[in-house]
């Protein structure tokens, strides 16, 4: 049990945005959010999983829909105890903690809110331990828990909650009140209890995030190592492609974004071309033609000079990159993890194998 | 208090059709769910409204979407019982009786089923006394009763509750779900207790239905009258028009069938024509330029031989058919009724004037 503050949500949501994996949303927007809801009500307790009875209702809050459109319509406030209310009320109990779904510079970030403005502890644990497209794209999902009662409220006050027979019914319903309401909305969805979220959940992640974060903000604070060493070791960060952004090709098709970001190499990558595939989160990352990384592993493109993650919103023609993977949960790299959200799910014809794998056995030597 | 079996689903069924004013879907599927559900589970107690405790819930069932679809998509049967779970969950309270929320070949059959599967009885009322295409258009909105908490479950066994600002949020957020559930849910909403009930439905509505659907089918069975004055005079009807049916345009906007049926006059109207405008149900009916009815008054068309009903679906090119004119129901024709569901509200130019008093000072005199 720890207290977060200030300092603390500045790297959470710092890291949370490497972990994001491209996708999660601008970590600035989320960050002011849990910022102003903190200095306003107080810091929020961090609780260990193991510190959870196995009986207790753990509830995770997050937002639905674009997060472009948050950045404009905001949240109310009140959007938490409502979620609050209607959970609570639907299982007849209290809710003992509120948690994030996902890691990722608006998700992570939302549940602290949540918890400062109702005075509730977070569990220092999520479901993905980074971002995915998918509501169904959860470790819970493996261990048979529904998404559903899904609880959904609006900044103006209109609240629904759902019960589905399938996780992708959830996501279909779900997403059609979503745009609705104007394209974002507040939910809970994914309830467990003590015992399952110590089975099932991705632990310490947000204290991973604020490392990572941490590490990040210091990352010119070295003296034997060059920051990018620096950054590779404090990361665990595979270099797979430094370069420039010379193309992006971005679609919308049901309210994900997709698109390909094409690289022209710089420095020891000069000669050398890539690309990196995205829905919502990066997907593939292709280095003359050679995969280096696949999802579920985490590819994430981060600014050659300041290694500030940058999301796949942000991508532009000229930004000079680099390119990192990081290992996914293994959870995600068993069958069960594979079926949900491995390359074959999302239309990627290769098999997975994993990403440290495919950098040991790759002809691109830099 | 008395009992509905299949005799009286027959009528009730006809009766409503006519109640329908051109909406409220095909009375031959509405029948078959009614009688499926009696022949299976025994027949329905019917209330009178003076017969409920004031402090009872009393849950409108209906279905919500195009009653086409229902008719390829047909209900499972489980509806009802989950609608009853959650609203009796959200209350907290046993539910005392169900009771229809429209009259229509649809929505006055689906609450008898559902009465049928669970052995609940039906309240002899609705909140419409005709059809009405949009949610808010009930007499308990007069009331200032909410159409939220709104309970909503589809054949599969998805299901959500909502809980809205307004009802007209009610009605933006439901149809996105009734969209993306295949066209066609059954709800709850409108729940009301018994004082309620008493101070502003419409009261005795089955009973209604069920007289008029006996007087169509006993519409030949008199020898000092022609069956049309018969039919006239059992059903309170105003003839506005008889003739053929020379053309109809349909559109379909926002989940609605707008439209107008042109009529070139037969017999005593020979030599004149006619309109009916509709938006799902009738709106407005002219005579060569004179306008003889408007909503809220109900304009109803049917059959010149059989006086069965026709609903907009129906309309035909080259069926003679007869307009007639009902009185709507009298709390529809306060200020507040017909800022809800007056000629304005559909966007008509032209003021509200009760149907008798425009017969009356008509120049079409046949």
């Amino acid at each position: 049990m720890r207290k977060i503050g200030l300092p603390e949500i500045e790297d959470i949501a710092l890291g949370a945005a490497l972990l994001g994996a491209g996708g999660g949303g601008d970590p600035y927007i989320g960050k002011l959010i849990a910022m102003g809801a903190v200095q306003e009500c107080g810091e929020v307790t961090l609780l260990d999983p193991e510190e959870i009875p196995d009986d207790a209702l753990i509830v995770p809050i997050a937002m639905m829909g674009a997060p472009t459109i948050l950045g404009e319509k905001g949240v109310g406030g009140n959007e938490y105890k409502t979620l609050y209310d209607m959970v609570s009320k639907f299982y007849g109990k209290e809710i003992y903690a509120f948690m994030p779904i996902e890691a990722g510079g608006v998700n992570s970030m939302l549940p602290i809110a949540a918890c400062a403005r109702l005075g509730l502890p977070m569990v220092d644990a999520d479901g993905m331990g980074r971002a995915f497209p998918e509501l169904q794209m959860v470790t819970f999902t493996i261990g048979g828990v529904k998404a559903t009662p899904m609880a959904l409220t609006d900044e103006k006050g209109n609240c629904a909650i759902f019960n589905t027979i399938t996780n992708k019914w959830t996501e279909e319903l779900a997403r059609a009140v979503t745009m609705s309401c104007g394209g974002s909305v507040s939910v809970s969805l994914f309830c467990v209890d003590g015992a399952t979220l110590k089975k099932y959940a991705v632990k310490n992640i947000v204290t991973r995030s604020q490392k990572l974060g941490e590490a990040i903000r210091k990352v010119k604070d070295c003296n034997e190592e060059t920051p990018e060493q620096n950054f590779l070791k404090s990361t665990e960060g595979f270099k797979l492609f430094k370069g420039k952004i010379v193309d992006v090709l971005r679609e919308t098709k049901g309210a994900f974004n997709f698109g390909n970001v094409v690289l022209e190499g710089i420095g020891e990558y000069k000669g050398k071309n890539a690309s990196v595939t995205f829905q919502n989160e990066n997907l593939t990352a292709e280095v003359d033609g050679e995969l280096l990384a696949t999802t579920p592993d985490l590819i994430c493109i981060v600014d050659t000079e300041t290694f500030i993650p940058v999301t796949t919103d942000a991508i532009k023609y000229g930004k000079r990159v680099m390119v990192v993977g990081l290992k996914c949960f293994e959870m995600w790299r068993t069958q069960a993890g594979l079926e949900l959200v491995g390359p074959g799910y999302f239309g990627c014809d290769t098999d997975y194998i994993p990403l440290e794998q495919r950098v040991k056995g790759s002809s691109i030597n830099v």
